[in-house]
């Protein structure tokens, strides 16, 4: 079974699981594990996995239009460097200062290989689902998409350059893959849009398999205009081309943006009430219209992440 | 740096760190990892893996004196395997409606080995911490210890068994060791001590260390009578005599009791509060008495898991 048949399982299982967090009593909790070898390519420092992963556990509740209570961290490595422990800790609670929340710790544990796992909580008396998109609300993403991909790139550079001697350029590689891997959970603009919004989720699996999960939970079908996609120029710096940067940026995914499905009439709303860029991509069409871009079936690719 | 220089260090840097759980506005929340080599010994069911992985987590809720309000898991394995899965995800649910909570779901990820991250969150307006241990105060441990090193004896015979003929044997051996494997977290008991401990945490890493610990965080010695530590039958009936058996009940740890300090006269009011049943083994006394047993300096010894 793989890991999307398996989590279909578990949300046929249990009633709180199958959208980005669960809700208990108006709380909202969400947990992600991430590790060395998939999650954090040689080159991430610990101050950008502490960031990071608990960066993705808030991304979930700002899926949800929660505000944020409180995250925790399970951190597990073969031994405990101080330093490298103070770093992570301290990624972490920027990530959680930057959205208004703590940091509160977590576990400790031996093990052979660096394991991250992180829980945040929220609160909402509203949650917003994946599954009430209306045919007619206009399909909307915040920020721009791309900027892990990139980060990807930049690691990879860095990585092929090692014993190229030590001219500061591998340094600067790192610098800026790991700028580009910290990212700013959507907490606010997820509250902004919360009481507008017929359905949302994160593109953590990228934003293509992001419309298509939001169709599958809604029923309904997407129309997205390729052109209206905002692609960050970081990955633009990286592409050989703009197809490619396109493809990147739609499928990579782990960019953490919110997509959202609202009436058109709210989005002037939403607008004023968050700093965060807001692109109108697509509308929601009825279920026999099918997920389409440009007019033609979109192929549901991505990447199913953990 | 070894776990416990790390938890230390951890313990200064974050104001929530060093306590069974964190506290923020009224919510407790704990974290914990356990991996398939060091916490799941060869034969434990998947079942008995997620009532005991989210049960540790409980027991921590329990360790504050705070109510359930819901758990999650996180589930790392190489395959997913759709009984193992299910198996599982009944086990948590279960440990959860044991005390009366909600296990609602979590997260799935491809790992080599099986490793679980499960957080509980629970609520009490009046957390009781490891550190508000006063002289005169008496000590106290819920239930029986010893369970979880028999269930690792039994574990250890039905590995050395293998290949001596299927005569049921090892499927006996391996049913009694998941069977003490699984464990009842001391929620209830937990929120009748409450009102009145003085200092509360689990005896995850072993009575002699929870004690140390207790006596550590209270600023204050505690004299122990070994005859009154209630010991477990199952120990005794691994045990070679009744030394290994006390031994293994008091250092080994996992047990998941609860160990307390309390004003002697508020005894009676807990224990007509629950079921569980409440053995008094010493008394707190002041710092510089240090932490004896039978007027015996007591050594700090067990396990400090992760």
């Amino acid at each position: 079974m793989d890991e999307r048949a398996a989590l279909r399982l578990l949300s046929d299982e249990l009633e709180g699981a199958g959208d980005d967090a669960a809700v208990v009593d108006g709380l909202v909790v969400t947990t992600d594990m991430l590790h060395d070898r998939t999650d954090f390519p040689d080159g991430t420092t610990r101050y950008t996995a502490g960031w990071r992963a608990v960066g993705a556990s808030l991304s979930d509740v700002a899926a949800m239009g929660a505000e944020a209570t409180a995250a925790v961290a399970a951190y597990a490595a073969p031994t405990f460097d101080r330093d490298e422990l103070l770093a992570f800790v301290r990624g972490a609670s920027d990530v959680c200062e930057l959205v208004d929340t703590e940091y509160v710790g977590g576990d400790l544990d031996g093990h052979d290989e660096f394991t991250v796992a992180t829980t945040a909580i929220g609160r909402t008396d509203d949650p917003v689902p994946r599954s009430g998109a209306r045919p007619g609300d206009v399909v909307c993403v915040t920020g721009t998409l791309g900027r892990s991909a990139a980060a990807l790139e930049y690691f990879d550079r860095a990585a092929r350059r090692t014993g190229d001697g030590d001219d500061g350029g591998t340094e600067r590689l790192l610098e800026r893959a790991n700028d580009l891997f910290q990212f700013g959970p959507r907490i606010a603009a997820g509250r902004t849009l919360a009481p507008h919004a017929t359905a949302m989720m994160d593109s953590s699996d990228g934003l293509t398999r992001s419309i298509h999960q939001l169709a599958e939970a809604s029923d309904c079908g997407v129309a997205i205009d390729s052109h209206r996609i905002p692609i960050d120029d970081a990955v633009r710096e990286v592409a050989d081309g703009e197809d490619e940067a396109f493809e990147l940026a739609t499928t990579f995914g782990e960019d953490f943006e919110l997509v959202a499905a609202l009436p058109e009439d709210a989005l002037s709303a939403v607008r004023e009430g968050t700093d965060v860029s807001l692109s109108v991509i697509g509308s929601v069409r009825t279920a026999t219209d099918g997920v389409t871009m440009d007019g033609d079936a979109l192929v549901d690719r991505g990447y199913t992440h953990g």
